[in-house]
């Protein structure tokens, strides 16, 4: 039998995360607080615990993943690396398309990855009670799933009008255990300024992240988490690319090209950067790899942002960081790759981008749900839609080898499913849903208000 | 790191299926006709192509896996068996528990293990369309992925009233490629009679299958499927218990109990017939193993159920066939796990209970949810309200272990995940949710309408 999937053992999950920050030609440039100065490790404690600290912090290449970790990740790690010869032969081209496929967590994506090591850290820390805020659901699910392996309860801000018209998820935290709140509440100053404000407030992701943020500073055994973004979280995700890279080698192998959605940043990190490694170590196979960052055409951080300091959430509420950035008052249109829609990009991944290591594209929404179901109907798994972005990528990059007749090898990271998302694939199929213009004009006006440095 | 989830590698998927048939102590009585005489393969070729007539009649033990259809098993088996070490800590019994983990499909449920090689059968033998019913969509999406991997239509008719409020599966079928129709339609004389009498007719489950069955008689290139009951799907489903046993004989240790949920029988066969192959060829280590039915006790066909001939649907289309069953008549309370809603069940599950080799348990609606919680908080995965039937025994079972200190290995088969049901857990955590009174009265009047046989 062909072997089409690419298993490995229990024991061959990766003993170590690999941190790019070890590896960049520049130290990664520090968040800055209100007074333009670095963010003392004293003021991130308030929120988060110290290991958590240290691997946002640190420069070294190699951070052990604990063997609690290890173990929790064996529930559905190693995650399966599957060739898609059906899509291969649907598509009639002589590329190599491989998929590390994430779907198989509880949670249905890439997420616990790092929910898992973070719930780990802080129960060592002696944290008590964990934070976070949640739009759909996603890193929400995640963390409820991971708080409950270690222990800790778990409080979700979650905005409101994804409270009332998404019930699954929130019933999906409840089963784990979590305390879910619709957000503005009444719990915080953050959430009664709101209320008061506007009593029908239907919530935003910022005023979420400020409620969880703001329960955790003011309680010293509560800490705040994220699933995307930060250093710490990219670097729980290599754990995706590091079992990659065995499973390569197994059938003697090595990508040219890896594709992989980008919105934060966590998922693209987590495939790419430690393939990113063996091209800083000089490694001649990955003399010519290409990754490329697939973000959504009407929220195109990395293509038509810019590369500055701004604030991570919508309200201006946290630090500041180097990034590519639309502006953090820019409101991306509301495609269906809720995981996507995010002003800005991880600081590492925009840091790689600027130093030209890794490329970016764009693609519209509708092509991506035809990718997508293009790829259901080869290979069986119904994508989440932000995967459907690297398909999209992908399949363009299969056709082309196909006019060239080259036989690249293609790797791309499938997040997760989509079966939270069907609802989506409904839009699609009764012809609903939408391709959404560039937004040029709101991000040129969204970039007149960064804030400013020094 | 202790090895809690034991894996097998894609060659390791069994090459034939086991056919309990071959061990029964007498042969399974026939399916009858309206003329009260066993159908013949003639009447049955109608809707089903030649291999899947044989598989069903057939009498060897052993029918081999052709490699077409292991090739797609290879898309997510062999299917984890996992130790839930975390369960057992945390009910802290010295009872050890193993699941067999079916939620890894495309489809969310063990259902493709007979889809695939349905389509795979149908394909082979020359068949240009397949049809079915579906209820709330397991089956049809299961039929929709399976046909698009082998190139052959599919039309499914959906019962109306699921078509309209449960739209999630109807996206994923028509992602796979499936035409859904919202029955009853006006393909069909069993659906135009539908709507003549009553234009508004919701549907249901019986009178979806006489469309099916209708279309599939009238078109000699098209053919009938469905997803539990019958002989040949039990066969295919066997795939899991044989697997399990290998993931067994990897860690020295052998089931004292399997429990499955039961409404047609399909995954319970799949998990424990290969076991009682074992029993029944004199195994010593089989020689006390107990293999239980799980039912709802709000459709309780093995525990309150007559063993007698009846029709295989609501409406009486079918042949009748001899089983455990509640009365075709019989409406079951609107319970939570579709896929035990069913009056009768599989003829070869009903013999072995009737010869006493099997036991059978019902257990009410709430308790089942709170142990699918219990599970997911222990172990992660949020299983499908059809799998808390079995759960709730195990973890029933696993505390008379612990109060009498015996270390007995559980088995028990989680047929898929509950992405799809979280609207039931929904209900659960608002205290919506209800047990349903046994329905004596319903019962013994559905039992007073039986076919008449000879």
């Amino acid at each position: 039998m062909t072997p089409l999937r690419i298993d490995l053992t229990a024991d061959e999950i990766p003993d170590h995360w690999y941190n790019i920050a070890a590896d960049l030609s520049t130290p990664p440039s520090p968040p800055l607080g209100p007074d333009g100065q670095p963010v003392s490790p004293e003021a991130m404690a308030a929120i988060f615990p110290g290991p958590i600290l240290e691997q946002e912090m640190s420069s070294r290449r190699w951070i052990p993943i604990p063997e609690e970790v290890r173990q929790i990740y064996a529930q559905w790690r190693p995650a399966p690396l599957v060739r898609a010869l059906r899509l291969e032969q649907m598509l009639g081209t002589p590329a190599k398309i491989f998929y590390k496929y994430e779907g198989v967590s509880a949670a249905g994506s890439h997420k616990p990855n790092s929910a898992v090591p973070q719930a780990y850290f802080n129960q060592r820390a002696g944290t008590k009670r964990l934070t976070t805020e949640t739009g759909a659901g996603q890193w929400g699910s995640s963390i409820a799933y991971a708080g409950q392996m270690f222990g800790l309860p778990v409080r979700v801000f979650m905005v409101k009008v994804s409270f009332e018209q998404k019930p699954f998820r929130r019933s999906m935290m409840q089963t784990w255990g979590a305390e879910v709140f619709a957000s503005p509440t009444a719990l915080t100053q953050a959430g009664r300024a709101a209320l008061a404000a506007d009593p029908d407030c239907q919530g935003s992701l910022g005023l979420a992240i400020s409620e969880a943020v703001e329960e955790a500073a003011a309680d010293p055994q509560t800490c705040y988490t994220l699933g995307s973004v930060l250093n710490h979280v990219l670097l729980h995700q290599t754990v995706m690319g590091l079992e990659a890279k065995k499973q390569f080698a197994k059938i003697g192998l090595y990508p040219d090209v890896i594709f992989g959605p980008c919105g934060g940043g966590s998922s693209f990190g987590g495939i790419a950067f430690p393939f990113l490694a063996d091209q800083a170590a000089g490694d001649r196979q990955a003399r010519d790899l290409r990754c490329v960052a697939v973000e959504p055409s009407s929220c195109p951080t990395l293509t038509k942002g810019a590369y500055t300091y701004d604030y991570g959430d919508a309200s201006g509420y946290t630090p500041i960081m180097k990034m590519y950035t639309l502006g953090h008052n820019f409101m991306p249109p509301g495609i269906h790759a809720g995981g996507l829609r995010y002003h800005g990009a991880s600081p590492l991944v925009s840091q790689l981008f600027h130093e030209k290591r890794i490329e970016a594209l764009a693609v519209p929404q509708v092509a991506t749900f035809e990718a997508g179901i293009q790829f259901a109907r080869a290979e069986g798994i119904i994508p989440a839609p932000e995967s459907c972005h690297a398909i999209r990528a992908v399949i363009d990059e299969a056709l082309a080898c196909k006019a060239t007749g080259e036989a690249r090898t293609i790797l791309f990271c499938l997040t997760g499913h989509g079966h939270f998302d069907m609802a989506s694939y409904d839009r699609y199929f009764s012809g609903k849903l939408e391709d959404y213009d560039y937004p040029a004009e709101a991000i040129s006006e969204s970039l007149k208000h960064l804030p400013k440095v020094g």
